[in-house]
């Protein structure tokens, strides 16, 4: 049986959380259903990265990315999973020649999520990274920002939708 | 308003549709909402076709996926999306390096069907690709079975699913 925490979380991805000591949790919690969402789109990224990457939005940053809405309205969460940038050898066989790139082992997933209030102080977004389903510590995330905000025109989102 | 055969494929996306002449015409439809569907997996054909696509499925065909059912139970339909794989000034500039490589203009739209009746010929599947949304001829079609049959052990599917 999955402890209640569970559920409120699932149910309220973003919630804030009251402790014992009555300070507030402000840890962004891994949104439910995230791996079910839409495609934004698609990237790799070569370098120290060496990935293939998906990008997923909920149904608020999906409607938001294909209305092209912009800045994009509170309640959006970007999901960005990367996995491995390995070569196929199954597909190249049947293709004859080296041509296939494939997703191998996950490397972690990272989110966006817009709460212009709670996360004024990030240009309205929130950043949240998990290694093998576990939180890094925000001070590891500080970097995210500074790159983040280059991209102003988009309110902060790299990605563009692919339709 | 849209047409009556417009809300029949939608909702029966396989249908086998009676011409006027009495004949089957058995062209797979596009799968109504298939934009939305979760994401497999991703990858990148360098190559003639050098694209980054994203294979998504229906709920059948993930369940089976995420299950590791083979063969892939009829009613599974899985859709690989493309685009050019293109660099990404906008990107490498924030990053210092070029590194990014980001999903171009869409080039076309790929379906696998589950059938082992219908498509009992072709291992069970049907193969469909739309262009601009628009069906390509089955003759087009002809060199799919030939490499997808060399997947055997996975049902003809060179996908695997990433977590």
């Amino acid at each position: 049986m999955r402890p209640i925490g569970y559920w409120l979380s699932a149910a309220l991805p973003c919630l804030l959380v009251h402790t014992s000591t009555g300070a507030v949790d402000d840890a962004i919690r891994m949104p439910a259903g995230y791996r079910d969402w839409p495609v934004i789109t698609v990237a790799h990224e070569a370098g120290s990265f060496n990935d293939l990457r998906a990008v997923l939005g909920n149904e608020v940053a999906i409607k938001a990315f294909r209305g092209g809405t912009r800045p994009f309205p509170d309640g959006s969460i970007i999901a960005r999973l990367a996995w491995r940038y390995v070569p196929s050898p199954q597909n190249d066989a049947v293709f004859g020649q080296t041509q296939s790139s494939v997703a191998g082992a996950a490397t972690n997933v990272q989110f966006m999520v817009k709460d212009s209030k709670r996360f004024a102080a990030t240009g309205g977004w929130g950043f949240a990274q998990f290694d093998a389903g576990q939180p890094v510590k925000p001070a590891a995330l500080a970097s995210c920002f500074p790159c983040h905000r280059q991209i102003t025109p988009q309110d902060l989102v790299f990605s563009h939708y692919s339709p």
